[in-house]
């Protein structure tokens, strides 16, 4: 059985750009998305974030890439389909999908929406779906998702800058939730404003501002980094919160964590709840990402650029203007 | 001006055995402790427990220590004396000094009850009290200590098997109930039963026995070993919980933290006031420690055996029948 190219496997013929090998380098890409099913939602996508793990991935930096891969997982669009069981979205809305397209539904996770813990999650792109395909990301015009995984966009969020929320977002909101940083007077450090950020800890430091002040601190560097400058800056009970993964174990001293009773945790994206929670949140406080609109044809000068930590602070990509089909 | 000799700094003549030099080789030493404060209470030693921190303390393993140097820091006995404004005991009460013997009473930790980890705890032994002089632990006949530091044993605990429960009780009890670890239906690890125990945690996991299933650990190994089995062990919001301090830094993979959102946290052993509510649940369900009770004699020995783990589980000196005051 010979395995059916990408654009004749499902019904939907889709466009997007795509990497077709360890270079990482993106070009245009046809593809096929599946007809809708009763619980799916079809939209347009319009803007895409692009996350740093989608360097990683088209680079095969995790070894766990596929090609042709298509990235992007902080995608936003307007709905163009939905079907006959969907309850919550109708043509027209603006929706968005992030990291998670499928989960199994019936683990503690999932039934305590954490379907972002669950063993069996599907990611929204480089994943095998439950019908065999790989999942396609949103560098594409079209997106096809399980409504279950599908964000509601409220009105007031201009949609280029809140894509990144649907994960930059929620990776930062839910470990200040959940590790009880989200408390008025507290002192929250956040790491990882590139490779100035980590130089200022050290600075900060030895100057002896903040050593000891700290609740807490979310690391979101993924680059490898010493922990023990910040685990000093903590005071008792602080915490530091990794969502960065570097890609060798770093090294952690048991001493400091005892003697202040210290914690180091990790945190992976939030699930679905609490990525609307944090959507909604976003709308409330008028909180969108700083971002730098690009067009698709731009995309690879953007991931060159993103290496180097050239953007304040997050390429969106302007699909619904700049992404051209062939067919 | 010449130091006064350790027998001649205070007016009460006391008796003990203590380290003169790294060999760690303990013999018989005079010396004094202070005349009784307004708030202090004085009580004759019957039982000390022999901690692991003792070796590495009378070895100079640490870099810390000063000699002569007097051990011990599960220290038990009755009052023989206290002070004008003592307001909680009275002679004849059973009590026991643990770790701390002193704090600043006035930092955020102290006066939420957490003296120990106050920056400026005192430790029982070996450390410089108020007045300049040295303190010096439970290895000795009689102990002399503020009554903030002191702990009430119910009567119906055996003095000898509860002295334990000063430093090692505590210091676990203390994690379980901090980080939530105390709840009927949990599953919780212990690791450190020695190089057994790391073992088994080694043989069960590639048995299958247990992976992903533990909500804690409490990992009470202070030699190097590795943290990822261990993190393996864990569900999602699973927490590992180090009390004890290998000297080097561990190695810690950021990714499996991230994925689970997954803690490790440090814990150091307990305020005075978690220690006395420690104390009472442990006289209310009648837990006290396995112990090889021994003479002052055995003590060079049981350092010995000790360090090859041969002890079920606790050495304890009697204090109270076998150390012979030279004076």
């Amino acid at each position: 059985m010979v395995a059916k190219l990408p654009e004749e496997e499902h019904p939907k013929q889709a466009f997007g750009w795509a990497a077709r090998d360890e270079s990482g380098v993106l070009s245009p890409f046809d593809f096929s998305r599946r007809a809708i099913g009763e619980k799916d939602v079809c939209f347009k996508v319009l803007y895409c974030g692009m996350c740093h793990s989608d360097l990683h991935m088209v680079k095969n930096e995790w070894g766990t890439s596929t090609y042709p891969l298509v990235p992007g997982h902080e995608i936003v669009g307007v709905v163009t389909e939905v079907g006959s069981k969907v309850e919550n979205f109708k043509v027209g809305d603006k929706v968005g999908v992030g990291t998670i397209a499928g989960s199994c539904h019936s683990c503690h996770n999932c039934t305590s929406n954490l379907e972002n813990y669950c063993a069996e999650m599907i990611l929204t792109y480089g994943a095998k779906y439950y019908d065999g395909t790989i999942t396609y990301g949103g560098y594409s015009d079209i997106m096809v998702a399980d409504e279950h995984f599908i964000i509601r966009i409220p009105d007031t969020l201009p949609l280029d800058s809140t894509a990144p929320l649907l994960c930059a977002g929620i990776t930062v909101y839910s470990p200040l939730k959940y590790y009880g940083l989200d408390k008025p007077g507290m002192h929250v450090g956040i790491v990882g404003l590139g490779g100035l950020g980590h130089m200022a800890v050290k600075f900060a430091k030895v100057m002896g501002a903040a050593m000891g002040t700290m609740d807490g601190i979310i690391d979101t560097v993924s680059a490898m980094h010493p922990l023990a400058p910040l685990i000093g800056l903590l005071k008792t009970n602080g915490k530091l919160v990794l969502v960065g993964a570097p890609e060798k174990p770093l090294e952690l001293a048991a001493f400091p964590l005892i003697m202040g009773r210290k914690i180091v945790g990790g945190s992976g994206t939030g699930g679905m709840k609490e990525t609307q929670e944090m959507i909604n949140f976003a709308a409330k406080h008028n909180i969108t990402a700083d971002v730098e609109v690009i067009p698709i044809e731009y995309v690879n000068i953007a991931m060159e650029r993103m290496l180097k930590a050239d953007v304040r602070y997050r390429f969106v990509i302007d699909i619904g203007n700049t992404i051209k089909s062939t067919y």
